[in-house]
C-alpha cells in the first residue's frame, strides 16, 4: 500500500510537478490531485498526466489529503495557508518546498488547526525552467532536502515526510529555519543576486558591444546567465523574504571585492595569487563531497565531449 | 604537406597541450617541439606524446620554426619574446594565447625582428584545470578563437593563422586589441573576480557553518566555484594586465548591484521582478547563438540524467 493516500499539491510547477513524477514512479501516493491558479496549467497537469485530478480552489485538492504540499512562491504561502486551513482533515501532514523557512513558517504555521502536523522542507534543486511541463522524475535524485520541523513536531510525521522524500531520491537534512536561512543565503540567494546583476551589467553593455556578449559568453559569463535566468517571481519572494541573512552575506561579499579591486588597482599581485588558491582549494572539497563531477567540461554537458574524445 | 612544418608551443599548459592534441589529430604540423620551465612539465609532454622534442629554453624551441605559439602567463610574455626575438626565421608567424590582448601586444611587439609577423590570439576556451595532462584535442571545438592582427598586419600570416584555429574546430573572428579587452572584461573577467570573491566569503563563513556550505552548494554556488578553480597565477595576470575595463565593468556591476540591495532593503518587489524578467531573456539569447544546450541540467551533466530519465 501506498505510504499517502492521497496527495494534494497546491502549485503545478517545476518542482510539484517533478515531485508527482518521481512519486507516481515509486509508487508513494494513491492518487494525487492538484491545484494550480491558472486553468491552463491546471489543464496542461491533467494532460500530461501529473495528477490524476484538479480543483479550481486550493481548499478543493487538499481536502480529504493525507498529504499537502505548498509548492507556490513564498509570497502566497500566506493566502494559501489561510484559505486550506478549515478545510484539512486531522492528523494531514502539511509541508512546503519554499526556499526560505523562517518567513514561511510564520507565514503558514497560524492557519493550520491543532492536530495538522506541518513539516516545512526544502528540496535544493531546480532549473532554470519554470512551469507544469519542466517536471522530471529524476530532480531530486542525489539532491538534499532539508526539512526545518518545529521543536514540538510530530516525529512520526517528520519521518514519514522524511521516508516520502528519500523514496523520490533526495538526502534528508534536518536543520532549524534561522540556520536554513542563513546557510542558503551563501550557499544560494546571494549567489543568485549576484549573478542577476553581473548579468544586467551586460544587458546594458550590449547597446556597446552588440550581441558579442552572448556571441563570447562561454568565457564564464554563460554560468551566471544560467543561474540569472531562474524564476523571477520565486526569486523576487526569496530575497524579500529571507532579506536579513542576504543583505548581511552580500555585505560581506562587497567588501571582499572592494579589497580585491583595490589590490588590482595597486597592482598588488600577491595578494590576488593568494585569494585565487585560497578559492581553488574549496573546488576540490565539493567534488570530494560529491556534489559535482571533477570532469573537464567548464560548462559544456560531459556528452559534448563523450563522443569525440580521441 | 600539413600547412606548418615547425611548431614551436612556448609554455605545456592546458592550451598548449589541446592545441598539440588537436594539431596532431588534423595533421597540422609536420613536427611540434616545445618548451616549459619546469624540467618536469618538459618530461610529462615528451611522455605523453603532446610534443616530438623539448628543449631546456624557449629560443631552442623557437629557433627555426615557422609558428611559435606564446601560451604562457600574461606576464610572463615579455621575458620570452626578449629571449626568442633574436633567433626567430624570418617569415616566421608568431601568435600568443592570452586572455588579454592590449597588454601581450605591448609586452611582445618590441622584442620582434622585422620580417616576423606577430598576429596575437585568443581562444575562449579552457577548463579549471592547468597541467600538460589536462589538454584534450577537442576543447576548442565550437568555441571562438578571437585574433586581434594590427592594422599593418601581412594578410596571408593572419589567413594561414585562422585556418590553423578553424582546423582545430574553432570559430574565429577579427577584432582590434582595445575592444577584444573590453568585451572580454565584461564576459569573462568580471565574472571571474566576481565568482571569486564570491567563494572567498562562503570561504570565511565555512568556520560558522562546518561543511554545510559545500554540501548544499548545488543551490548556485556551485557553478561558482567551478569558475573560481581556475588558474591562480593566469588570472593574477589577467587582471593586472586589463586593469582599466576589469575595474571599468566592476565599478558598473558594484552600482547595480547596490541598488538591488537597496530594492532588498525597502522591499521593492517591482524593481526586483522587472530586473529579473529582464535578465532571463539574455539566457535565451545565448541558447539561440549556440553557445549552451537547453537542458534542464543547472550544472549537473548531461549523462548524469541521460541514463536514468523515465
Amino acid at each position: 500500500m501506498p505510504p499517502f493516500r492521497r496527495v494534494a499539491l497546491i502549485g503545478l510547477g517545476l518542482i510539484a510537478g517533478s515531485m508527482a513524477l518521481a512519486m507516481r514512479r515509486a509508487g508513494l501516493a494513491e492518487s494525487i490531485t492538484g491545484h494550480a491558479r491558472s486553468a491552463e496549467t491546471r489543464a496542461v497537469a491533467l494532460e500530461i498526466g501529473l495528477v490524476d485530478s484538479v480543483h479550481a480552489t486550493a481548499a478543493g485538492a487538499a481536502a480529504e489529503a493525507d498529504l499537502v504540499v505548498l509548492a507556490v512562491p513564498v509570497g502566497a504561502m500566506a493566502s494559501i495557508a489561510r484559505e486550506i486551513g478549515p478545510h484539512l482533515a486531522p492528523g494531514c501532514i502539511v509541508t512546503d518546498v519554499g526556499s526560505v523557512k523562517q518567513a514561511v513558517i510564520e507565514a503558514v504555521a497560524p492557519h493550520l488547526p491543532a492536530g495538522v502536523h506541518f513539516v516545512p522542507g526544502h528540496p535544493l534543486a531546480g532549473t532554470e525552467h519554470s512551469g507544469p511541463r519542466a517536471g522530471f522524475a529524476t530532480l531530486f535524485r542525489n539532491r538534499w532536502c532539508i526539512l526545518t520541523p518545529p521543536e514540538d513536531a510530530d516525529p512520526q510525521a517528520v519521518a514519514r515526510l522524511r521516508a516520502l522524500w528519500e523514496a523520490m531520491g533526495a538526502n534528508v537534512d534536518l536543520m532549524d529555519a534561522p540556520h536554513h536561512d542563513l546557510v542558503l543565503a551563501v550557499t544560494s540567494h546571494a549567489p543568485h543576486l549576484i549573478a542577476y546583476t553581473m548579468v544586467g551589467v551586460a544587458d546594458d553593455l550590449r547597446r556597446v558591444t552588440d550581441s558579442e556578449v552572448i556571441k563570447y559568453s562561454a568565457a564564464g559569463f554563460r554560468d551566471f546567465t544560467r543561474i540569472a535566468a531562474s524564476d523571477p517571481t520565486m526569486w523576487r519572494d526569496v530575497f524579500l523574504s529571507n532579506k536579513a541573512a542576504t543583505l548581511e552575506i552580500l555585505g560581506r561579499f562587497t567588501e571582499e571585492l572592494f579589497a580585491l579591486q583595490r589590490a588590482i588597482r595597486r597592482e598588488d599581485g600577491d595578494h590576488l595569487h593568494a585569494y585565487f588558491t585560497r578559492t581553488r582549494a574549496i573546488r576540490r572539497g565539493i567534488i570530494e563531497a560529491g556534489q559535482d563531477v571533477d570532469a573537464p567540461d567548464f560548462g559544456r554537458s560531459a556528452s559534448d565531449r563523450g563522443d569525440s574524445a580521441s
